[in-house]
């Protein structure tokens, strides 16, 4: 088989040699994944278990196993995207560590198994699906972006069961939603503990929340300090630089 | 009567000739006071009606008076913290703007009436009575800092039933309390609209939140631009420098 299909391209992870598949057509990974995949508290060694909900082309998990030797289980509903992701994992030579599962978020703690994992991370889609327009008609990037097939208590809901006690999720979304996502969490046992706010540029309002809970964990919310995306030169700023190019 | 009693000091507010009577031994109003008496959304006009709870020293009245020609009726518990933010607002000529009134932030609805005022501006204390050490034993700042008559629920509720449908109620608070304050805001209709993370200095965790909600508002969350109250040389920055001493 090959390794690109149609309009895919192999486009550059970080400095150090990883390598993912998208396609403008079907899917491209966003910043947001990037600063979860950062963000997320996880557990380093081997014996740690990680699953990521979600994973749209699996920029998550291939970020991720730059951080971490743990196990990392990617679900993504759609085939063509669990396709790309899988062949991004086979080319990064990362299959022992981390396995492309094609499903319904809602069916995982089912299928992979209740309160057995360490750590969560989600990039669930952001816009509800009422908020669905023409401009996104495209049905890849509408699956991925609009609450068509998973609601955010939903994701949530996932989570919590497949963590098992003490284990951390981790969220990211828009600002709008921090309410939605911090009652749904906290009626699911997933305490918010930390949060990021992401600012396009300094003296712009948040376009992006971090938030990772602990499931059972004690009330008690830190917020780490503001990240910002753009400079006064409209470039990625050097915090950015390093998250997406490594510390080169 | 003199306008100053034992250790109390005149101090200044803004460049525009405000003074607040302070004393060191009772009580001296923070920084985030001032934050939320610019952060608040109230009326401008002569016809708004706000309440400020928790009043303290009158710090917020004599603050929001510099914004708004509003009626600000201001609730503080301490007698003496009541008297001393009443000789300010006689020693500013501000009587006919301002009233204080000594009294208990939960009596305040039925003594003040219900769904009568367009905007609530609220300091609570920010210390859970168990947090309550020797080193605070100071009562007068034991009150102010502890929930010993006045729990963060309390509070809410009582802001909320102040208000008429569609008013304001800002508060400030601690971030590690973020999840209590939406989440009781939420139960006594006040909906979470505008959210400010106030750090210390950039890179460092937020250490106060500022947050404000519409009575039956519609779902939606902004989070502000970040603001910074330290520069790299432990000075203030300018945007709080123009908070506290005007635009000079």
């Amino acid at each position: 088989m090959d390794l690109l299909q149609g309009d895919e391209r192999l486009d550059y992870l970080l400095a150090e040699n990883l390598r993912i598949i998208q396609s403008p057509s079907v899917f491209s990974f966003s910043l947001d994944a990037v600063l979860l995949a950062k963000f997320a508290g996880i557990p380093l060694s081997s014996k740690g278990k990680i699953v990521d909900l979600c994973a749209g082309n699996g920029v998550i998990p291939l970020f991720l196993s730059a951080r971490s030797k743990a196990h990392i289980t990617a679900i993504e509903l759609q085939p063509r995207l669990a396709d790309m992701a899988r062949r991004s994992v086979t080319y990064n030579e990362l299959d022992s560590q981390i396995t492309i599962v094609e499903g319904d978020v809602n069916d995982a703690p089912a299928t992979l198994g209740v309160e057995k994992y360490d750590a969560v991370t989600c990039n669930p889609p952001y816009f509800l699906a009422h908020e669905l327009t023409e401009k996104h008609s495209n049905e890849h990037h509408a699956i991925a972006r609009h609450e068509l097939y998973l609601t955010l208590e939903q994701a949530i809901f996932s989570a919590s069961r497949l963590l098992k006690q003490g284990g951390k999720a981790s969220f990211v979304h828009r600002p709008e939603r921090m309410l939605d996502i911090v009652t749904y969490m906290r009626k699911h046992r997933l305490e918010p503990k930390r949060m990021q706010l992401i600012y396009p540029k300094y003296g712009k309002e948040a376009n992006t929340i971090l938030i990772e809970g602990i499931k059972d964990g004690k009330a008690g919310l830190k917020v780490l300090p503001p990240l910002f995306v753009y400079n006064d030169n409209n470039e990625y700023t050097d915090e950015v630089k390093v998250l997406l190019y490594g510390d080169k």
